[in-house]
């Protein structure tokens, strides 16, 4: 028996968003919709012994994430203070977080959700603290509303599929369905946009484009209505940018449905679209179930 | 693109349930516990040109499965029935379903949940109906429940890992929670159980000890407390068989712990207890997803 774990989340692509902020980051959230990938963030988790905090690497680099930094708070002094383990041993409770990922950050993939989530899940197993998948999530949503990163990908990355948001929030409080289709996906990505920004203005016009949306794919839950409709909330929200623009068009003239990734510089496109019109563009498959722990070989 | 569709559901065992029969089979269902298995059901369908009613064939020999039937009669008359498609082909709409699975039928292992699940999944894609995957659970959980066949299986094969029934019933009225684990599950067979004749039967020591169980494995969410709560269930409910008892207690002297499944002549243990103790048992690993259609080939 190892004390250490690991789990993977898939990325996760928004195609439409309500966003409901609120006080209570486990009630706080997001309606909406998109797709998760078979690309996605690995996580491990160990003790660090020796060590007086936790840390926190990214693809071997030291760095400071706030959502993984608010999961291990929630779940210390288990794991991230440097309380007195219940053997006497006053660093065995400090954790070593891994992320690794092939997914490009900040680009509107959930990267940091899926750090969140998957260090929420391999924690709980490195160091035994017997919580349920869905005291997990609530906690790594929390973590990364209060973060102000993300209000939907937690919960859609735990999910899997391309996941549909009924209602906003953590267990307990979200709601989901889903679109039963695999498609093919491909993504490029020409840069970072900032979701803390977006979500710091004004977000009336965003919420009156998800809702409808929502409505528009709730009528007809098909995977041309889901793309159809993320194209026109990307139209109405006010959130395309031109070079993310020309890539949906570019696609769509090669009989791909394509949209943005909110929120991020990133088009992601059904098919092979993208690669027909030339541009670079990375492919993976919907990914089929949600975030889990890796199982232990046992052969 | 083909009219055919392929989908996968992993087996699930019942640890333990509390039974809520209802007039309304989206209604009934039940609260419990149990374990989705990497082995499970995968179901083909595609349009039976020339035919005059559905054929199902499992694993090549043509069957009737009750909970099968009630999905293609509930998709009809796209799928079941003989009318006429919209391209005015009058039998291009009936449904030719092949069910293949390695699970042992009738011994506890959600085979014929599994079977409506992937049939629900398979002729959404294959027939373009464009329902959701709620609409699809609950299509394939009623079925399930009318032909008296399963209370539980269908949602916990949907969602996946290691799933509790917090609430029963199909999506929109049924609620889950689950346990972040990934062990090696074995199970051995002795045969058939009548699920219909239990669900007959005086329901009220089997929902007492059900409710019981619960209560006790969501004050503890853990896999050790999963099985301890599994062994007192089939104890106090009175369900536990000879032959499934003496399996249990041999995996248990050598580590493992260990049930039986509900409802089947079936031990399950984690780890390699069945097989140490010298059972031919059969190894798997839990299913880290729910039932999903297979991805179409794209390369």
């Amino acid at each position: 028996m190892t004390d250490e774990a690991t789990a993977f989340a898939p990325g996760h692509v928004t195609a439409f968003f309500a966003p409901y902020p609120d006080d209570d980051p486990a009630v706080a959230g997001s309606r909406g919709a998109g797709v998760t990938l078979s690309d996605g963030v690995e996580v491990t988790v160990r003790p660090a012994a020796g060590a007086d905090d936790p840390t926190v690497l990214l693809d071997g680099e030291a760095v400071e994430v706030a959502a993984v930094e608010g999961v291990l708070d929630a779940l210390a002094p288990h794991v991230g203070g440097t309380g007195t383990g219940a053997d006497g041993d006053a660093d065995a409770r400090v954790a070593a977080v891994e992320i690794r990922t092939d997914l490009p950050v900040g680009a509107g993939f959930g990267v940091s959700g899926g750090a969140a989530l998957g260090t929420a899940l391999a924690a709980n197993d490195a160091f035994d603290l017997a919580r349920s998948e869905n005291e997990l999530v609530r906690v790594a949503h929390a973590a990364e509303v209060a973060a102000g990163t993300g209000l939907g990908d937690v919960v859609a990355q735990f999910r899997g599929g391309l996941p549909i948001r009924l209602e906003p929030g953590a267990p307990g409080h979200g709601a989901f369905d889903g679109l039963p289709a695999r498609p093919r996906v491909e993504y490029v990505t020409f840069g970072e946009l900032s979701t803390a920004e977006v979500l710091g203005g004004d977000l009336d016009p965003v919420r009156a484009a998800g809702e409808a949306a929502l409505t528009r794919l709730r009528r007809t839950p098909s995977l041309p209505e889901l793309l159809a409709a993320a194209r026109e909330f990307a139209d109405d929200a006010g959130l395309l940018v031109p070079e993310v623009a020309e890539a949906i068009e570019a696609a769509e003239a090669e009989g791909s449905p394509a949209s943005m990734a909110m929120l991020g510089r990133t088009a992601f496109a059904l098919g092979t679209g993208l690669s027909d019109a030339g541009y670079d563009a990375t492919a993976c498959a919907v990914h089929p179930t949600g975030a889990s722990l890796r199982p232990v070989e046992t052969e």
